[in-house]
């Protein structure tokens, strides 16, 4: 007698780097960290990003960095000199960060006092986009010497933001950038994203992205202490 | 009777995008083309250089074009307009050229009214410098506002580039640029590098680097008219 054999029902397998994220995103929630992946072009200005929200957050959150780099401890060593626990990862020459990485750096920083977690990508306008961290949410940081063409050029990265940050608008007249032609090609391949144009060299425009950045995190971990 | 079977010796197999470089290789020679892959950051300045250069190049020495991007057409245009022959190839997601997109690419452009080929690379400063494309030269651009950190923090294109063009050198004390510590970053990776100090903006430092590249590429294909 031949018996019908029952195929099982193949749930959806969850990519290597994917199932390392979600497991990221677990640890973070367990402590209660809300965490933000930066991505930008080498010197757009992540790490000003994340110092100049340093020095506008309110005392009762808490920061913590993991730096990503290609080579060197660079902008690790001024994120400590800060007062800043950070953790750096060099990735000896892979593009960008993956889950992997991100969960071996959580193991190094003190997540019980840590509030609110930046994550500074490698810089590169391409591929860290393709690849979840476990973040609860991506910025991508263009500047403004960039020039204003950088959302038509590169769409992966803008489309997968959260919200943009245009970084060195001090220098907006200097280097005759058409923030409006900027603002047309945010909007054509993400229409919801908040545009932030800011300089974190004068503050201009510092308080408002910090502004929106803690609702972000009070909608997922509200504060304890007032 | 069992007989001795032998075994052929195995000759080191290029790489598929190798065996591809070497064709490009043989194409340009054939066509007696020096060909230049560009490197940088989004925003650096590529195109730029590519028109400063067109404007000091003497009239014998006649110029084409590869534009590598992510999406968008804007280069090619830009390219167009001064009336070079151009070449847009979209990647359309990656991150970098590689040898087969440059070989389809040389089959679209006049190589036989080509002297001097500009190749430019999609915006990363990273990946590009992995593939290898057939071109002569490699030539990283750094601009002032990235910040002086770049090849200490970049080691890979820095080392594999056979000269560093530092861009938007009018920018250098608004910026803060620390060109020393830029000097020693290139020195430490890449030692015979020659570093090109200019401005696409004002054209100084042009006619240097112009002077330089002529020099390189008289030594792979000598004038034939004077």
């Amino acid at each position: 007698m031949t018996r019908t054999r029952e195929i099982p029902v193949v749930q959806a397998i969850l990519s290597a780097n994917e199932q390392v994220a979600e497991e990221n995103r677990r640890t973070l929630a367990r402590h209660q960290v809300f965490a933000v992946n930066v991505m930008a072009s080498p010197g757009a200005g992540k790490t000003s990003l994340i110092l100049a929200t340093a020095r506008h957050l309110p005392a009762n959150v808490r920061l913590g960095v993991v730096e990503g780099d290609v080579a060197s401890r660079i902008d690790a060593e001024t994120i400590a000199a800060a007062g800043i626990p950070v953790v750096q990862v060099n990735t000896g020459g892979a593009c960008h960060l993956d889950a992997p990485m991100i969960r071996s750096a959580l193991t190094h920083l003190p997540l019980e006092t840590v509030d609110l977690l930046f994550v500074e990508n490698v810089g590169n306008l391409i591929c860290p986009a393709e690849f979840a961290l476990g973040t609860h949410l991506n910025v991508v940081v263009a500047s403004v010497p960039e020039g204003h063409d950088k959302p038509y050029k590169y769409p992966g990265v803008f489309t997968r933001s959260h919200a943009v940050v245009l970084n060195k608008a001090d220098m907006i007249d200097v280097f005759a950038f058409d923030l409006d032609a900027f603002r047309r090609g945010v909007a054509m391949v993400n229409p919801h994203a908040p545009v932030f144009v800011l300089s974190c060299k004068t503050d201009m425009g510092v308080p408002e992205w910090v502004r929106w950045l803690l609702a972000q995190k009070e909608a997922v971990h509200p504060s304890t202490t007032p």
